[in-house]
């Protein structure tokens, strides 16, 4: 079938890993957003407190069908 | 005038061809977008089947023109 | 907090210089998406007429904390 | 022999297809260059009108041979 | 299951279209290697002759499932 | 219809701003291009004298409509 | 020593993390090559089900030594 | 002569203009760094409060000469 | 207020993850320097031994407050 | 003084090496270009023939200044 | 005729210079591969040793016709 | 062991050749900087007088060790 995707951009935190913030991006948006496929990593990013990370921020797009 | 524009990522395919790819893209879209004006190609790609192209996927930026 | 944020991509146009434009797509934005936080340029560009500027034109993506 | 070979840029339009726009910019530059060798693709745009591309808009280099 | 993949990367050409020289890449490639899932487009380009283009010359990377 | 443009790229410089230098490269190639259409900003430089910025240099690329 | 160098680009796959993603990409070709010394990352993806990451796919290009 | 020069990045802020965001890194700099010669633009960005740009943030790197 | 902040780039590594090689790396520097507010990933490379992981090596950019 | 530059791309080419490549295209050009600067390396590549390399191929970019 | 092409990304090395790495990566690939064409470099870097360059090493992509 | 490495960007020049503006800048980095391991080239420009290179401008990133 010919379907059509959107993409969305959108950077998820983490006091955790990196890969944590990535599944909190994806769980946010799967409250609103139908038919997800998948991801991929644009920019990883965090901040810093005290020798150490404190947030991780990573921007990911992802990519859903658009219903036809 | 000052107009602002929006713009949206998306990704069409086909079993034709490149540019049909995007045109699908375009068509999709314009069932709830208005005012779209212009589009980039942003990757074009595709899936394999038996040594030949089985489904041409293109993915553009589509601008519209927020409505004053 | 894990906060998450979205990206939209918006071209501003303005009559006057490269940061109006900025200014104008992010107070036309404003009108419908709430906590905006920051803005990073992608693209710069304009329309010439008569051997000057006649319109900047500046391609931004805008982060707003997606409402928990 | 050790040639050298300029490039230029040139943007060609058509309401065909995204292969057409660069024969069209190609066919225009030889109107006035000689000794072109080869082109590379720098971006793939174009023109929307009611739910349909309009024009097919590819911006290409293309190079030319320097005369001795 | 945990696939691994890997890409080559193969320029194809030919006479008639950007899309054909894709497909013709493919198909030389299908010869000697198994189970191709995907291509993505690195760059497009071309011989020119006589005011148009020659040779469609399109550059793509493959990716095809190692065996287990 | 179906223009061909071509582009050229400028470096504009000038003491007051970015946006200035922009404004005198368009200036200067208007007395020998005709057509010019748009810009868009490739580089922002410039140089530095007792910690300020003395000269904006600003590279543009330039499109303008090749005459049928 | 004046080595020579061969690269190869895969994309391996785990249901666990990125990292253990490009664990299993190395393992997998550790089975058919030798004096692998190095990988860089090139791109991060995966799948999405359910609101949640499926698969993690990392993209890494491998080098290995030539032997003399 | 053989000049040695070093490059350092920087982001400066204002809340006036992109324009003084530079201005305003390079003076800093000048308080501690000799001989800078000329900076160039990697990132523009701000922070947006209440629909409009509250600093603006640009990132420079700026070059020095090494003293002989 | 107008704050000017610094970057610099730093290799850390482990033996363990990539998040832990970006640990390590701002620890390091914490050693040093004051008021680090935030990082982005440049570059995540590694050594391979035996089929496996050895070292994983993540260059980031560390961004700090120049003090008033 | 606020100079105007502008800038041409060239491949230049030698038999020997790829600073002789650059010259030679700096060479051909000032047949006909007054008030060179500077150039950039753009691109290096060359011609494999028996197992070495037959012609080294450097792509610049030259900028002269445009007389007032 | 439609040839199509392979492309192999190797890094040669040398004590002597840049060039002759490229050099050296070709002689080692020529004992193995036929029918190479060209070569374009990714990636310039070496190993520093006491002050001065030890090893020079050039990442190359080398593209041979398959043969029909 | 666990390093962490800094990476300082230098711009190295030389009348002679494009290597020599490397060595240049590692021999005068060398006078203050201790366990310098790896450079990479970021950009290679020149100075341009009478038809010919006059110097010759290579910035690279040195990677050097930081003490434990």
């Amino acid at each position: 079938m010919e379907h059509t995707y959107k993409h969305i951009e959108l950077t998820g935190s983490s006091t955790e890993s990196s890969d944590q913030a990535i599944q909190n991006a994806i769980a946010k948006a799967a409250e609103s957003v139908k038919n997800m496929h998948w991801f991929n990593v644009v920019d990883t990013r965090g901040y810093v407190e005290e020798g150490g990370v404190k947030y991780w921020q990573v921007t990911i797009k992802v990519g859903f069908r658009i219903e036809d």
